[in-house]
């Protein structure tokens, strides 16, 4: 094994440019302070993953998805990881409403992307770019570049969730690089790095059930897989 | 009186578009948690700022900075306040060092620019233009006209410091608007608000004295003012 996370675990291939990524049913919530685990997750967040990414590919965004290979296992494109977490914000919520006192729900004129350093023993700060480029964690065109795709997948995503009655509240994003140096968006797109609220009934129906004891957890990932993979 | 703050008492004037800025001994830290004062700090603090803030009109900075009126008073243009506060980095140091796990000193290859929202409430957390933007603290090109003159700012004092054997480790700066729009820089540029690090000794020179009780402030500040006005 390459490595083991708190969702997901990257093996070697026989092939070096690939990697397969398995999803774990195990979550983890609070800079790992908090731990559960529901059986299907891991295989869910791998589906609505697959589906996801290569629509963003055909939309223009270049990602390390190659193919699913099981249900909770998916072969990808091997990447350094930019260690800056990228979160698209369309809609108040979470950290952001902690911190700056606006209560969640309240919409955004503007998106609001935000970047953190990758770090669990610093509890993923926040950052801006000045910083990851004084720091020597990114470059500016790939700054740039992040940005740009960081839009671009708002643009996908947030209509296309719509349309399944289902409002992106906001999301985190991590990026790669490969061996040639092209930008390309890695990891997984899941109610575990997602927020996603019902359109009618603004429920939750992301990992925050499970941060905030929600119940219905299992539900909530089943239903967003039905409506992520609904054609409409 | 308009206001009083922490280091600052802010007057009316018979002309409104002019306020009296009153400069206090009180000196606070840590969000006003720990309280202090000295002799003479509110004169200094104020010959300080009233000696750069005409420089840098004359470098290409708009400034509030009408005259300086007495010891501890300067009269200034009256301005809506931008409730971001601008801290401009040459080397790592202060809350920078601590959330990003980076020895203090350590030098940034390129200027960091953060901004923070202006609430005493909230700890004046760090934000990003996106979220300046989103919420109404500051329009675009408000936000693009406040990083040029931040960046201007740095240019002319990091070297202004260093021909007075200081290092200009970092600052944090206020903007206003006048009632035409015009953006200009307010607020002060004391060793309250930068990091003066000595040249020969990287003796600290500024607040930094005050927050980590390592006594001499009075010397430090007094000495800061010598260096600050010393014709090179
Ligand atoms: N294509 C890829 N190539 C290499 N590493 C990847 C790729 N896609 C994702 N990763 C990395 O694999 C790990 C996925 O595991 P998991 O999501 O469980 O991590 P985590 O516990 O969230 O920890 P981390 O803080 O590192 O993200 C992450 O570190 C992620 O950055
Ligand atoms: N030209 C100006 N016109 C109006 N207000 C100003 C001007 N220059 C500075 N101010 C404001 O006056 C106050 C100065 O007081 P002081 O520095 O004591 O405030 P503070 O205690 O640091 O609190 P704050 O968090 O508001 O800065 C600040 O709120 C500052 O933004
Ligand atoms: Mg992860
Ligand atoms: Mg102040």
């Amino acid at each position: 094994m390459k490595y083991e996370g708190k969702a997901k675990r990257v093996y070697a291939t026989a092939e070096p440019g690939e990697y397969i990524v398995e999803y774990k049913d195990d979550a983890t919530a609070f800079n790992a302070q908090k731990r559960g685990s529901w059986v299907g997750k891991g295989a869910t967040n791998n589906a609505i993953t697959a589906h996801l990414y290569p629509q963003l590919e055909a939309a223009g965004v270049p990602t390390h998805f190659v193919r699913r290979l099981s249900d909770t296992e998916q072969l990808v494109k091997a990447v350094t990881i930019v260690p800056v977490e990228v979160i698209v914000r369309n809609v108040a919520a979470g950290s952001f409403s902690k911190r700056l006192g606006i209560e969640e729900g309240t919409p955004l004129t503007h998106p609001v992307v935000e970047y953190c350093y990758k770090s669990d023993a610093l509890g993923d700060p926040l950052i801006n770019t000045d910083t990851a480029l004084s720091l020597g964690w990114a470059t500016e065109p790939q700054l740039l570049r992040i940005r740009e795709l960081a839009l671009k997948i708002r643009g996908f995503l947030t209509p296309y969730f719509e349309q399944r009655g289902v409002r992106l509240i906001d999301f985190k994003l991590e990026f790669g690089t490969l061996p040639d140096g092209t930008v390309v968006l890695a990891d997984e797109i899941s109610p575990d790095t997602c927020r996603f609220w019902d359109a009618q009934t603004n429920e939750k129906m992301d990992k925050d059930r499970f941060r905030r004891d929600l119940g219905g957890i299992e539900d909530a990932y089943a239903e967003m897989l039905r409506r992520v993979t609904t054609e409409v």
